[in-house]
């Protein structure tokens, strides 16, 4: 099926919202998804975003049987490693499941992949769920290491009053 | 013991890259530090860095036994959440072994929440050694959750070779 990887605009953010929700309820997290899509604007289209997207778009006469004609998108940005310099972080990357199977996930990863080697990226980095089998296997056939499995690395977050407490116990200036 | 927490300027570059070695060396991967000062004065110091960093110094008088009066750091950038948006990763955080147990973790860590804060952010995350029990107790405290094993979160990285082969494999604009 044709298809064309394309970076995201402003406005897209409609698009890229939906299919954030439906990519939460694929995680079994609806309930997660707080930002809308005028956050996405504000926080991606802007001097220093904190993002950058890609969306995977079909032609009007493939459109989805819903009527969408973008169908898939990658979201990722830049983060920096002490040993090795730059890398690019994915942090979402989905396709609606009626277009699965023809290599619209691969192209939005190895994009995501080309973009980050041009910002002299050595790393592609992302998390994935324990139980999304389909997905750790696809990786893993393109020769993606588990960190988690063979080095023990646990991923650990701060947020809501946990977060607010270390700021407010911050050593003044 | 009296000690500051202080942005890093382009000067701490060298102190940085010592301590970024010494905590791969307590990580046991001290092979793995490809990065010198220079690097981290490029990719830390310019018009859009790729990371931010705090130091902990302490006065003349209370140098470390090897003369040195930055003793500390803490390496971070931002991220994004699709489900909460801005995020700070820390990235780095690491105390000389001779000034632990006198709140410098503490102190560089909030300060982190802090910066974070000051910029929307909703959420502090990192990643940590399953065996680096000081650690993960510390953050335990404090009130982070380890994803990992709550939620299942895996830490996929590609690099080298395969991602070489992804970028090639691009879809074409």
């Amino acid at each position: 099926m044709h298809f064309k990887v394309r970076a995201a605009t402003k406005e897209d953010c409609k698009e890229i919202s939906r299919m954030i929700l439906e990519l939460a309820v694929y995680e079994k997290m609806p309930d997660q998804v707080k930002i809308s899509h005028e956050e996405l604007e504000r926080d991606g289209f802007c001097q220093n975003p904190f993002f950058e997207c890609l969306v995977a778009e079909v032609p009007e006469e493939n459109t989805s049987k819903d009527g969408f004609t973008v169908v898939g998108y990658a979201l990722y940005f830049y983060t920096y490693s002490t040993w090795k310099g730059p890398t690019v972080f994915l942090d979402d990357i989905y396709v609606m499941p009626e277009f699965r199977g023809n290599g619209f996930g691969k192209g939005l990863l190895c994009k995501v992949a080309k973009v980050g080697k041009e910002k002299r990226c050595v790393r592609l980095q992302l998390t994935v769920l324990d139980w999304n089998t389909p997905s750790r296997d696809f990786y893993a056939a393109k020769g993606a290491q588990d960190l988690t499995d063979s080095e023990g690395w646990h991923f650990i977050r701060f947020d809501g009053q946990n977060l607010d407490n270390l700021a407010n116990e911050a050593p003044k200036d």
